[in-house]
């Protein structure tokens, strides 16, 4: 049976990673979507809230999984004996940073561990969670480029915020 | 049983090639390495004698067979039943020219065609066939580019286009 | 009256051709579309062709004309009285092919003339005129590629090809 | 009448910015420069130094006007009744994150907002006003990057700072 | 005497510096190695460890010396009376960010100061100094990057933090 | 005495070349301007040509000679006992192209042949050979991009051209 885990951050989860996750799933019979622990300072969704998001998004989808992940990547891989780390390439500057780490990621599983990219649709193509955090803050509307649930729930956030800061 | 097919001239097959024959024939069940017919006016080897050198390189790594394939390799993939092409990128050039060909097959293929991308050996990542024949009819040494058997066939190819040109 | 250039080979007009055309007229007043005289060797419809596609398919598309140009685009704007070349950018290796071009041009026209540059939807950022040829030539579906027009004119011109060579 | 908006930081205004004004006032009949109201934590100058700055270089250039901007560009585009948002390409990097931006716009614009670039002069390519700030910050000669009056801002700001910190 | 100045961080130094530093050294008479004072609020050695590590691992490469160096690099060459900088480009990102440094270091140093960039072997390429501090932070083996010294230090470093945050 | 070649087809030397080439004189003791003998098929000046305007071009500049050279540019710099090739970078697409042949050339001179790279002045950097040949046969004015020297033999070549063809 293979198996190849798909990592992130997913703060939220967008119709770019859906649409990679769909490609996935059909390229293996298992997938992991791994969504990180630490995702840094600028996290706007808490962990739980990340995968709850995720696994309601996912669900239907066969063969895919949701679980979170922290250390390093190449433990977890190992961990859900898989053969492959799974990544999606839109841009040169993904291309070089995904290089990056998929060589140290060979390097740190003993020159076997492998990352496969495959390309998202074009028209999600320009999407980054972090460029809809910030629409979404500024009150823009964002649904073109996540789905209804997570576009309320990006709705919800802000107005916990606004709440917080008057 | 997940099969991919891996396209490409193979004129001559490298040592990147091969790490990338290697690497994928992990990621699958089965490997079809499928040699271009047509290869455009600058070919140095026959198609027959790309895919002798290239069966006798790949015998021995589990799951991958040759062909050769002709007009489009969207059909040639439904052929095999496959559920993917495999693909290298070494280089930015590299990454916009597969990412166009991919969208391509994926349109051709009605959506459900995937391309997946794996990085070569770092060390491997600057060959070129067209350089390498270009070294060779040179007269330069090809041994940390190609393997023994690729070497001795490019030493006889141009010896036999000297005696031509002679 | 604000004029712009948006010069090209057209061989023939592709779907995302058309695309920036509608962009590019709604940003002046008119909009000279001008196909060039000399292509190459690898061009497959002739001028007269080419133009009668690209009048077909921008009639209607309000401040649009169809023109043929010789010799250098710099010398051709200066007569249309325009005030600026359009052009696309879809790829790194596009924006520096057209960078290159833009500087050149801007040089020869004295440093005042402008190049500007407006992105294609996403969808059309990876049709190519060349790959589109090369489909057509191996029998593939074009459909989401070039209009209904432009299909049905490849198709008689592949028609046209087989005729002559068988 | 075509308006056009130029939004940035403008922290400070550099020769590239002013060179990018100049070719974009020539394109259309009215260019409001947009600076924005929130520009990081690492800002040097408020944003009525930045918009006094601008105001006093742009003097002159016929039909460009200063203004702030809060909140979403695209509603600040919409609110001037602009047909287009200006900026310029110097980089790779640059172009992408464009890409990212203008397709983002688009989008949140009802797919009619167009994004028009242009590049700048060469000798001004390598600007960038973040590093101004580190070369001012350290002392160094700036008079090649921004004009007169800028330097001399950016002079007396230094001077400001070392105050404080002595 | 021909000098050259290679400037970094060296937070710590990797086995792509010290390629860079055998290869630079066969460039020159001299090469002298400069460590950034200020390397940021992410550094993870201090200016007198980076320092040491450096003299260690370069003892013995004819002709390289360590220094420290504080401000505009353009100024340290000036004292060290040195005709160029060195810099390694593995990337496109590299070399942008580069370019735009060694436009500025020109400008700053009266149009002659020129960059000389080499490129390490491809099999370092992928190294970065922040990505090993990572690995090393979540208990990474570092063998394949660093030397042994330096991975000891890493270690070390790494007990240290662990033990002031239990 | 440190030597270094410059390898180019200086089809005609443009302004960028010999910025280029005063950058490197300053950097090593003798600077060697080597000429292809093979240029491919689009050449537009002879060898002799070629050599003859680049010698009346660099006269004067101290420290450097034009030769020709045939076969592999590596066994040409142990002739001249060279230790190291120079070469310009100006776009993503160059430093792609110049990190292949700089890997080639290293793997073909045993490890120790390094490639160094300078980069030219910022006004030359969208300068080709290549599009001056082309401008030049449409009859526009290259004063911009080559010498003056170079410019007259450029508009003699094409009279010669123009009356072979009428």
């Amino acid at each position: 049976m293979r198996t190849a885990v798909y990592p992130g951050s997913f703060d939220p989860v967008t119709r770019g990673h859906l649409d990679l996750i769909r490609r996935g799933a059909r390229l293996v019979d298992r997938l992991v979507v791994a969504a990180a622990v630490n995702v840094g300072r600028d996290a706007l969704f808490t962990l739980d809230e990340r995968l709850e998001l995720l696994k309601a998004e996912v669900k239907g989808i066969r063969g895919v999984t949701v679980e979170r992940f922290d250390g390093m990547i190449v433990d977890f891989v190992k961990r859900k004996r898989a053969s492959a780390i799974l990544r999606g390439i839109r841009t040169v500057a993904d291309f070089e940073y995904e290089l990056q780490m998929a060589m140290t990621n060979r390097a740190l599983g003993g020159g076997r561990l492998e990352t496969v990219f495959v390309m998202p649709s074009p028209q999600h193509a320009y999407l980054s969670a972090r460029l809809i955090r910030e629409v979404a803050s500024l009150g823009g509307d964002v649904s073109s480029f996540v789905s209804p649930r997570v576009e309320k729930a990006l709705r919800a956030k802000m107005r916990e915020r606004d709440s917080w800061t008057n």
